[in-house]
């Protein structure tokens, strides 16, 4: 009674067919057709190299229990669905990644491989190590993690990405667009995330699609066909097919239940048509794909092939599968004008409140070990170069993958979990010691001659045994390594356990030192940090910071020797220690040279800058508390800022402030409460203030995260207006509360107005430019007028629901005893007469990216001097660079040919005198080789620029007038072999010596 | 600071390979070696036929919200993964999906497969159309639905499979492992489920590996070797490699971190050793799969290849791509002996409080609508060889497919969720609407030659149209077809609108009938339905059932006239319509022939049976209240019987009995409360009761879930001893409280002691035999001595944790408006001296699975008589069956040959006259046609008996004495043609006939 007969009358009919045989082709033939609004369905995977797994175990697929992914999975799945039918396409990304698998595979499946990306079915685009972050990287490191995997790419496949595919990261800058996207020869640039009021106007407006011209520069010369995606980089939904996903598959054999062709085939047309209407042109996009998505590629590629053939049986639109390259040839053949874009996507908030600034600062510690190394690389390489590549013993590449792997948009951002950022710093941990191996050996090689070409047997020690006994007789000897093309002098700081020493150059004279006590706050957070990190204590605690000033050539060395100080021996030039302190409403001046800095008031703060002019400035700190989104469920996190007020740090208690004065530098000691201090130097010759904050572990016994900002406030009118670098590249001007492509709805007055910095920031009005320079990546922003700040620390108890699913709450621990990470950093002060800041912002920057790099031994006796080599010249002795240029790249391949880049320092109209054409003679720069060959190439080096040129698409912008042409620097002649650059101009080159030493 | 270089120094040497190639091929060749312990990885997929989504959800992918699961990828993803190793193998099971599969593939990927399969890397195990269910299925659907399986597989393959896989089966019946096992020709028999008790035990004895000997009547010539697994059918704990699964994957890429291998082997050679400690000889089986895994084989295969290539080289133990037919003969091979094991493995509980009782009742609706279209499959299949299989119309082949389907381990068992419930229904209904065509074309056939050979223009109807109106001179003609091999008599009734109707025989003759009024009740529960299942109210009411005698030749028919009384004529043979009430203490005796039961006392209940002897029967109604977990979190639900007390349900108020008396049958009303209704039938020919009850909608308002029994309660004193059969066919002995094979600790007294009943269950003295035979399969016990009870009605409102995560509350809606299900049900009842109730159980349970199979056309004046054929007589009409056999199947298959098979119903000594050696002579049960060739086969259907014979192992069996001589039929000779079958014996065979008609 209970079992009916229902619905049979419906459904008898369809098993009528039953048991006959059901094989269908498919057919995936279409291509692009000019009436039809065409679907370039774009089958990707987005694998981030580490989030919330490690790169390695992303890749093997291990820990998926925090998270299911597999790359190799992707990798081993894409072949035999590509394989399976060549109307089916590909793209690839992430170099770190394919490089790991190609390694692993057999002979005939790397030519199975390369038949698949020379037909173009597998397309490897953007191409660089990772698909690094936009606002925490440095510009040379993007270009050295894309020449890393772009070089990879030409070399196993003889192709070159045509593609930026920017797709993840939080925000867009306009470096991405003109430097590593127009320069590295793409033909276009895709992302996903751009503001949502910016989003919204852009849909309405169909201007997602953008001609962008990043530099002010480079102007039209650099510009990039740009887009952003309506929604982000996944599939419409309902249109997922990674194994076990729950959209609706195509359900076409009519001998089964839920037959639902025509059904799917309407959502796929309407989906279609309602891109299409905030699309100019018949195509649009669908990114068929998403994080670690294809681990089984077949389920996306059977679901796809069955919507092609049935959407385009059904005839509305024209469904095909496509990569952004075709999709870019197809936009471009279209012949349509596309709206104008300048400056960058900064900042981005996915939606109100969500401000994605705070990563600007998230885990400061890894910004600044990034940013140490990012230098220290450099500088490595050139080394590397003079002494030669070595084929057996350390080389850079392993730093070069560790510092290419964290420029990961969830690397550097600091918005991986705790133990990812754990390996990261361990890639740069052990990438670093392998490179400090290079060093020693070049420098070792270099300043001995007489040892065996291989110079392992070498004593040079690239550790500080500076706290070595001098007292016993003997000598430690320094040899201070310049990257710069510029002649320099700096003080170099190392420290002491005995007080009793000297320092002499490299021909035996003594000269000027001075000691600065160190105090018991630095040796307690050194004995706590190697117990906590190296599980001992140290050997020895140093007593002083020994400082001396050096002077050493372009791309080259010079040595000094430290001893024991034998009777009074040339007294005059000891160091002196001076100590004094303030006390209430005492107003005192430091500053041992031109600057002086005066600190007065109840609190002892900084109240004025004095040189030769005065302005007055106040420093302070304070703290937004993180909010725990217990409103609106926004809470602050690793990527976003959402401060829940702002509170001022007063100085607890009357400490006095510290200062020590000497010859070279004077120091002011403060210390803020118990966990911030600051150190502010002035240096006898330099006119900008060296600012050395300690802060942490951050309370949180109150229950609250906090932001930790420093603020500059001085008397400058600046008018909303604020400056600040693309990744430490072209400076964009800030309104405060504004944005220039929408009419900005300001939500959060404070996150909404933070900017990433890599190099600084400044204000100005009409007399005055203050200027700050950071040590690393940090968020910054200009609040209220005339003030600056910096955010330096973040320490936050909820987690802000971008999928980190941790909290950012960084802690240091002695076995199971926790407590909050504290950080070291540095800025850099300055106020100029307005128009005079670029110069110290540019020159003095490229110092702060390349400080000194040291080398120590140990000698005994006094025969150092007689050492055969005491002082290099990497170019020819008499030559330097002009003060706008820097090489940025000096690095030996694997083939023996050189990677050389030099890149303009100064924006257009940024200084009078500099940012004109500057000339680099490479004869002097390579005075002790001969150029057989120089190519001219790319950004990433990966093809002639020539031919890039020549390929370039010339697109048609709206509404655009002509330009005033843009300033490019010529071919470099083969006779005289001179660089020309312009303001801005990076060039990169390929050049083959006739021999190698 | 704050960044350490800590860990370099364990980890600087493991990046020094950094960027070699690093294929590796791994040795997967190992084969066994008789040394050392053999770990046979065996990969399986265990893919049920409907579970938490339908069949064709599971195959498409689709409704993957529910659970992530798409064979159709899983068959995709195995062949390239076995084709990419030779050494790698693969078993699959369910031929519901694979036959799926097959129809969609191409001939290129069909040679490929065919090619797999006959290397043995591909084999095919169980290969039936599903894995049946062992407790709820009865052993003529098992038979059915494994030989669907087969015979596609020997079509396509031409192999057999070898192994009984019945891993997920909630208990294992003794059917099942000589019938379904041995007699199928299987080596080996496995599966996963059985008492945690039990298995502990067998543990702990290494006794979970034995030879099974399920027939006492064919004892070892139907023994197998089974083993149960030590946990379940999944690999042990960290060896799962879906996509996405979290074990640990081997990191075997000395370039990245987390290598493991030394670990993993480890781990793996701990879990081998652990296991072989309680498993005879140095083989153990480990089941590389569960539920739906491999959609993408890869995963696993390439962790698996690892694994056997890293263990083979530590060498401790010796893993090894294996299937359970090399398992099998590997352990054959060790010449062991195994222990004996007789009877079954129910009832199965998993852990403590937790027995799987309660889905031997679940579902009672589905699980009526199976075993009624079961019978009417078997007939109708004889209806369709008869007239000749239709290549074009209608075939039985879709009701074939659905009752395959609904035999599955979550189907019948009522385990599933609703809407996969209501999938299995609709299959049902459109199997059966067309079976109903091919029963109405095949008797539209048979009863008049003079139409067109595919007597497509036939008005036979198979839907009771006797509820149109006589009275407008039209005569209803009813075609009563029997599909035993017995001459048969039993009472038919029809529903009819008009008292005044009179039934002739086919000779014109008027015979006896009796009209019984159609209660109120009756009529809107008929109402309620149309409407709930329709969407319609019924066109006509009607108000009686007529019933009349039908005597029919057996797999023969006969026809019967019902017309408009006219007159007065054959006014005696009329019906007769009495009604009589009882009141309080009053004595009634009840019944029209030598059976009478006595109903008295208060409540008007059933105190006596009376026949030749009489015994004391009371029969009553009680509720468990189900368990809703608030106690250990064990719910009674789907699977579990978990009752929380006893409650007698007491008779509602004093309504009396109602019973209408006639020459045919009395039959007795009782209402027992508003949601049970109870009619007593007594016939007069007939020495049993047919108890008819109606039970629901279940009152849930008090929040708590009910299970209904109900109970009769006898002076038998069978000292805690029950039988209840296995399948439908052996019976077995129960005792409660006890079990045979370990010493059973008692926490479950009722659920402990239910036993799944499909036949019938008895008690016994000395003196008494009590039998009660179901209508559909269904839990039942003897609790207390002399009391019998079936569970008749689940409803419940917790979910009992076991995946299927819904509650069974099964319910019936008119719009939005729903209610509890109702269920009607029959049971019948019967008291014989001790000895003789075997004959009633058999011989009555033969013709309850296969009623009368009625078709009825109209005929307007008297013509009917004149019909070509009234009777018909599908044997030699001089013969018939013996007593003690059935034709269980007689079926025409795709090639014109016909399918037999003939069942002795009786087990040894049974029955002193019917437990015997029996004889059916072929030419007489096919007097119309001529045998070609007969061929005798294994169960299934798929091998030639004598093969299989001759490849069947011959197990140890430790202890084991000689046994008596097993009694089996011998040869069929090609002149006799006469086929014996000793007690419990099938008999198989393939028929070729000379001619077709």
């Amino acid at each position: 009674m209970a079992v009916p007969t229902w619905l049979w009358v419906l459904l008898v009919l369809v098993l009528n067919g039953y048991g006959e045989s059901k094989y269908v082709v498919y057919n995936t033939t279409s291509s692009i057709v000019p009436g039809k609004l065409n679907v370039h369905l774009v089958p990707h995977t987005h694998d981030d190299v580490g989030w919330l797994k490690t790169v390695d175990q992303y890749y093997v697929g291990s820990n998926n229990s925090i998270q299911g992914a597999c790359v190799q999975y992707v990798l081993d799945s894409i072949v035999p669905a590509l394989l399976a039918d060549k109307n089916r396409k590909f793209i690839y990304v992430e170099q770190a990644f394919f490089q790991r698998w190609w390694r692993d595979q057999s002979e005939e499946v790397q030519s199975t491989v390369k038949k698949l990306v020379s037909s173009g079915q597998l397309e490897l685009i953007n191409g660089g190590w990772c698909m690094h972050d936009e606002a925490a990287t440095h510009y040379i490191d993007m270009i050295d993690q894309t020449t890393l995997g772009h070089r990879y790419i030409k070399d196993q496949f003889n192709v070159t990405p045509r593609i930026g595919w920017q797709i993840d990261p939080f925000g867009h800058s306009a470096a991405q667009a003109y430097l590593l996207g127009a320069e590295v020869g793409f033909d276009s640039l895709f992302f996903g995330r751009i503001d949502y009021q910016d989003r919204a106007k852009r849909k309405d407006e169909k201007t997602l699609e953008v001609i962008w011209r990043g530099s002010k520069s480079l102007g039209s010369s650099s510009q990039i066909f740009a887009g952003a995606f309506p929604e982000n980089y996944e599939p419409p939904s309902n249109f997922y097919y990674e194994v076990n996903d729950d959209s609706p598959i195509v359900q076409d054999n009519p001998d089964l239940f839920d037959y639902n062709v025509p059904h799917r085939v309407n959502e796929f047309v309407s989906a279609a048509i309602s891109q299409a209407n905030i699309t100019r042109t018949n195509h649009v996009m669908w990114t068929m794909g998403t994080d670690f998505k294809y681990q089984y590629a077949h389920t996306w590629f059977r679901q796809m092939d069955k919507f092609i053939h049935y959407v385009n049986q059904d005839g509305r639109v024209n469904a095909l599968y496509s990569t952004p390259s075709i999709y870019t040839d197809a936009k471009y053949a279209t012949n349509e004008y596309w709206p104008l874009k300048n400056d960058d996507y900064f900042p981005y908030a996915d939606r109100i409140n969500a401000y994605w600034t705070g990563y600007f600062t998230s885990r400061p510690a890894i910004k600044g070990y990034v940013r140490m190394l990012s230098g220290y690389y450099l500088a490595a390489r050139q080394l590397e170069f003079f002494k030669g590549k070595s084929k057996t013993g350390p080389t850079t590449d392993s730093l070069a993958d560790a510092l290419a792997i964290a420029q990961h948009h969830d690397a550097v951002t600091g918005t991986e979990r705790q133990h990812v950022a754990d390996d990261y710093a361990k890639r740069l941990s052990i990438g670093y010691t392998e490179a400090e191996g290079v060093v020693a050996a070049s420098l070792a090689c270099m300043t001995d001659l007489t040892s065996n070409t291989d110079c392992k047997s070498s004593s040079m020690n690239y550790c500080p045994s500076s706290e070595a006994d001098l007292s016993k007789g003997k000598n430690l000897v320094i040899v201070v390594y310049n990257p710069l093309g510029w002649k320099r002098e700096d003080v170099v700081k190392i420290p002491v356990i005995n007080e009793n020493v000297v320092v002499r150059d490299f021909r035996g004279k003594e000269i000027q030192s001075q000691l600065i006590p160190l105090l018991n706050i630095s040796v307690s957070l050194r004995k706590f940090h190697t117990m906590a990190y190296l599980g001992k204590s140290p050997r020895v605690s140093p007593r002083y910071w020994l400082a001396f000033s050096a002077t050493v050539p372009p791309l080259g060395f010079s040595t000094y020797i430290v001893s024991s100080a034998k009777g009074a021996a040339a007294i005059s030039k000891r160091q002196l220690v001076y100590k004094s302190e303030t006390s209430k409403n005492y107003k005192v001046s430091v500053g041992p040279g031109n600057l002086k800095l005066v600190y007065s008031g109840n609190d002892d703060k900084l109240t004025q800058y004095i040189n030769s002019r005065s302005l007055s400035v106040e420093q302070s700190f304070s703290y937004y508390p993180g909010d725990d989104g217990s409103v609106d469920l926004q809470a602050s996190g690793a990527y976003i800022f959402r401060p829940n007020g702002t509170h001022p740090i007063k100085t607890e208690g009357q400490v006095p402030l510290t200062i020590f004065r000497g010859p070279l530098l004077d120091e002011v000691h403060q210390r803020i409460n118990s966990w911030i201090y600051q150190v502010t130097r002035l240096y006898k010759g330099k006119e900008h203030a060296e600012i050395e904050y300690t802060v942490g572990p951050i309370p949180i016994d109150d229950g609250i995260g906090k932001e930790i900002v420093t603020k500059l406030t001085s008397s400058v009118k600046n008018d909303k207006k604020f400056y600040t670098d693309s990744n430490g590249r072209d400076f964009i001007e800030r309104i405060r509360d504004y944005r220039k492509d929408w009419n900005l709805e300001v939500n959060q007055p404070v996150a909404g107005n933070y900017y990433p910095i890599n190099l600084g920031i400044y204000l100005k009005d009409n007399n005055t430019e203050l200027s700050v320079l950071a040590d690393r990546s940090v968020g910054g922003s200009s609040i209220v007028d005339g003030e600056l700040e910096l955010m330096l620390h973040r320490r936050l108890l909820c987690d802000d629901d971008r999928g980190v699913a941790e909290a950012l709450n960084e802690t240091v621990c002695i076995h199971d005893e926790c407590k909050g990470l504290i950080i070291l950093g540095k800025y850099y002060l300055r106020v100029d007469p307005t128009g005079e800041g670029a110069k110290w912002r540019r020159s003095f920057g490229q110092e702060l990216y390349s400080p000194f790099l040291l080398a120590f031994t140990e000698q005994g006796g006094d025969n150092w001097t007689r050492s055969p080599v005491t002082t290099f010249f990497g170019m020819d002795p008499s030559y330097a660079l002009p003060d706008n240029v820097a090489i940025i790249t000096l690095q030996e391949l694997e083939n023996g040919e050189v990677l050389l880049r030099l890149a303009h320092l100064y924006e257009i109209g940024e200084d009078k005198d500099l940012s004109v054409m500057a000339s680099v003679e490479l004869k002097k720069v390579f005075a002790n080789k001969k150029i057989n060959k120089i190519e001219e190439m790319s950004l990433s080096a990966n093809q002639q620029r020539a031919q890039m040129e020549k390929k370039r698409l010339v697109w048609k912008v709206e509404g655009s007038t002509e330009e005033p042409k843009v300033l490019r620097g010529g071919p470099v002649g083969p006779a005289k072999l001179v660089v020309e650059l312009a303001p801005m101009e990076i060039r990169t080159f390929v050049i083959n010596f006739y021999s190698k030493r």
